[in-house]
């Protein structure tokens, strides 16, 4: 009986972490560094002790916000690459939908996110652990790709990555008011494999979408 | 004299506009959105009665300081099409070269000038509009080397826009700590270029700059 109320109380913080984080996410977006904490503990309703009990200091609370936003982003980012683990066309799509999706998602927030004062409060080395994990993901989608034979073997690995993430997260935001993360999606992935293989890709069929094998 | 010194007064007017620009652009890089007009004054010099002589008020100054950047960024960037206009991979190098060098210079405004708020105090359509601005680049470039012959004519020129300038861009944010505008240019036009013409740029010698012709 005791261990299953503690169990029961431990679900209770998760869920509330949770809605208290999901507000926070929107409140950020709105005033970005301005974020106050009572608007947050008025969105999130838990009331404000519960709020400091979960993120003792506003800077507790934006410091996860960024964290959860960029642990979230690498996580949609590599399942797509799992996703496609077995053809590197497929993981290709896969990536490039699931970078779009990502992007489309948290739009308001990443235009917030770079602001320095938010840098200043993580810890030294984020930026840059930060930077090495968002190219190593592309770098893991050319390794697949080059031991399958699709990529040529002397592809360079640091401008390919940066081009095929630039391409991405520039598509959404010069053409994501007009066209779908899916449309996208397919279109750079026809445009970019057709680039790096030298090649139309045969496994992209025309809806965009890897026809099974 | 009456005439000299009206053209004398005008020389000064637009000196301190150019003043309060410079130190509107340091404090906004510093406080984003909480930009204050007296600290601008302060570092500007002139005064806060000159200062809202210039700018009617906070706003005014906010939409500024995001005109001036965006319209230098795109003056940058044309002023380098129009350098190579004779040699689409002289082109391109001045391209990156200058899209790379005006990322670097601005990085601390970039950071902070997505902000939604900032984007609700400029006109509705002035978002697309720059956002239009930012693809006639690259598809201005494309539209030359094609024509001389450098790029495939079936070549899908939005998507290998948003390739090119977000290579630009994501090499500049990921990379652009450890490796100077210069050496990302070179790197990424050899690449880029090897990339879209299938071969390997004759005119890009060892190092990185277009040979005379």
């Amino acid at each position: 009986m005791e261990d299953a109320k503690k169990v029961s109380k431990r679900t209770d913080a998760v869920a509330n972490r949770a809605r208290i984080l999901e507000a926070a996410h929107s409140v950020f977006a709105e005033h970005g560094l301005d974020l106050e904490m009572q608007e947050v503990a008025a969105q999130a309703g838990p009331g404000l002790g519960t709020l400091y009990g979960h993120f003792a200091s506003r800077e507790d609370l934006l410091r996860a916000i960024v964290q959860s936003v960029i642990d979230d982003t690498l996580a949609q980012m590599r399942a797509a690459l799992v996703s496609g683990a077995d053809d590197p066309r497929k993981a290709f799509l896969a990536l490039a939908s699931a970078a779009l999706h990502v992007q489309h998602q948290y739009r308001p927030l990443f235009a917030v996110i770079r602001d320095r004062r938010l840098v200043k409060l993580m810890d030294p080395s984020y930026a840059q652990r930060v930077r090495m994990q968002f190219l190593e993901i592309p770098k893991d989608l050319l390794t697949q790709g080059i031991q399958a034979g699709a990529f040529p073997q002397d592809l360079d690995q640091d401008m390919a990555s940066v081009t095929i993430m630039g391409a991405f997260i520039n598509a959404g935001n010069l053409l994501g008011k007009e066209r779908s993360p899916d449309e996208l999606a397919q279109q750079l992935t026809q445009f970019l494999l057709r680039l790096f293989t030298g090649q139309a890709s045969p496994e992209i069929s025309g809806d965009g979408f890897p026809s099974p094998t």
